[in-house]
């Protein structure tokens, strides 16, 4: 009797021990990062800030980290996955819409000429979003979402889109989770374009996703409630506006910011210039070879002030080629297979 | 050592099962509810969707629940509380505009002339608004409302407004809670009215309270980052706009909702709406003596379609004198000690 009953007290002592926090235990949450000053700062703050007794303490209800997505969760080239998906739309719709055939930017994306579709500008680019991102429901909308995002491919790496997200970043996630963070993601991209996936790829669920969006109406049609979405913007989560956005959904000041260009500049001067601990990172794309390398003078994901005042706000800066020892998971895979 | 290893197992199954759920445990987590219809459609909802195995299990990712606050989570005569917010506001600047001595609707709040304050209508309460929400920073704003929130009374109750929350209702939410549910705000009144003091009066955190807003604007102030509050409406998360803020703030439909006003019924019409099980719960205001009594008539929380309609809409409808056993937490600790 005594033997069973240690037993299984034994087992739940086990089970508590591994219940506390998978993370604390583990020797590295964070493998595929490579040791260095940037991995030091990271884990340097989450320790200090989760550390009770410690006057640098932050209490689990104020402890929010903020990351922008594309170029930062996930990659942006050639173009902004979700101008790809609005690409792939318009050529879905397009036999609905055969005055598109003579009608820019359609024109220029039917006949993939991207140089027009580039010259088009802003106006062009809010003539796509509004004609395949408004018009029916936000139900529906979500099923075109999820159909394009499991089956679409990036035409450089032929990997599709959702599996060409930082596997150093979804390790971040975890980790600060795991220390009793809230993540959030304060995107320049659609709201309504992530939510759909967010979660599978990143465990981010669809109330902790900030970003741009259109406007939605209420409606009962046939008897059926519906959210309507209007070929009318609502918010730019960008620059300026992702704080902004922050105090919309977030309503308390993140502690930690991760972004990687200019557009996240003032998230990231916003969340650091708050009071006690504070983490502002960038991430820097500088590895031509696993990944893409632009920054100062690229049109997407353009990081030029970012750079000259990281060093002097404090902002730590990322080298993905030499701080991360792979990028994607499939990446991360064939490494560690290779072993 | 075989005992004093064996008490501290002891200890840790101890704790083990204490950390399961509090509320799993207990024999009622509703207390200030009687029994009756009310009180089991909600626990029969709530065991439904948490058993597994059932067909109608929720997964907890998607066990969420919207709370209207005024009149559903706090009371709501003899004006909206956060009105009284405003008029205190009014006299507490007044000394700064001589000029509101001669200006409606201010020479009216000035005067106490609440007649002429009702009849400025909409527009009016706008000017309000505008002149006592708006022009500061956002810390500024909750610092003020944390100060109000904290010291100022109900006229016809003396008590604090803070204190006069329902109860049932905080029983409520932390039962669905322990539940595995995510409590939400979704109120027509002020987002940034309610973020301030909700987390410590309802355990709800600024982050699941949809409100109405005002614009905002992100800028630098003499190298200060500051959100600055402009006097211009964002949102109003009111009737149609309730499906509309849930949207944007939510991004998941809920699948239990609670209000007690028509301001609520689209929200309830759009949560029961969904498929698989749901809940939506009117509390309606009938008890004169220990609350107030108003419903079809009302200028303030008026209920006439939402009854009209809660039947054949297999909706619930809380009656405040015969569901509850008090209404407001003095009440119900005064009941308490005289058992």
């Amino acid at each position: 009797m005594l033997r069973t009953s240690s037993l299984i007290l034994l087992a739940v002592v086990a089970y508590s021990i591994a219940a506390i926090s998978p993370s604390a235990l583990a020797k590295d949450a964070l493998p595929s990062w490579k040791e260095g000053p940037a991995k030091k700062a990271i884990t340097d703050f989450v320790k200090k800030v989760t550390t009770s007794g410690e006057l640098e303490f932050v209490k689990p209800s104020e402890r929010i980290a903020v990351f922008d997505n594309d170029g930062t969760l996930w990659a942006e080239q050639p173009i902004y996955f979700q101008l790809a998906f609005a690409i792939d739309r318009v050529k879905a719709l397009a036999p609905k819409h055969p005055e598109w055939k003579n009608k820019q930017p359609f024109k220029a994306v039917l006949d993939n000429d991207m140089d027009t579709l580039v010259k088009s500008g802003k106006r062009g680019l809010m003539e796509l979003i509004m004609a395949t991102h408004t018009g029916m429901s936000s139900k529906d909308f979500a099923r075109v979402v999820e159909i394009w995002i499991n089956g679409a491919r990036n035409p450089k790496t032929g990997k599709l889109y959702r599996d060409m997200i930082y596997q150093p970043m979804l390790e971040l996630l975890s980790y600060l989770r795991a220390n009793g963070f809230k993540t959030y993601i304060v995107s320049g991209g659609g709201m309504d374009f992530m939510r759909p996936w967010a979660e599978s790829v990143y465990g981010i669920p669809p109330d902790q996703i900030v970003g741009s969006s259109i406007k939605v109406k209420y409606e009962v049609k046939d008897g059926t409630p519906v959210i309507t979405r209007l070929p009318e913007l609502n918010f730019i989560d960008d620059k300026e506006g992702k704080p902004v956005g922050i105090h919309y959904h977030i309503g308390t000041r993140p502690i930690a910011a991760f972004g990687n260009s200019d557009g996240d500049f003032q998230m990231l001067e916003w969340v650091t210039a708050g009071e006690g601990p504070r983490l502002g990172v960038l991430i820097h794309h500088d590895d031509a070879e696993r990944e893409f390398a632009y920054d100062r003078e690229s049109h997407i994901g353009k990081l030029n002030r970012g750079l000259d005042e990281a060093e002097k706000r404090g902002w730590v800066v990322v080298s993905m080629k030499s701080d991360w020892a792979c990028i994607f998971p499939y990446q991360c895979k064939a490494a560690a297979s290779e072993k």
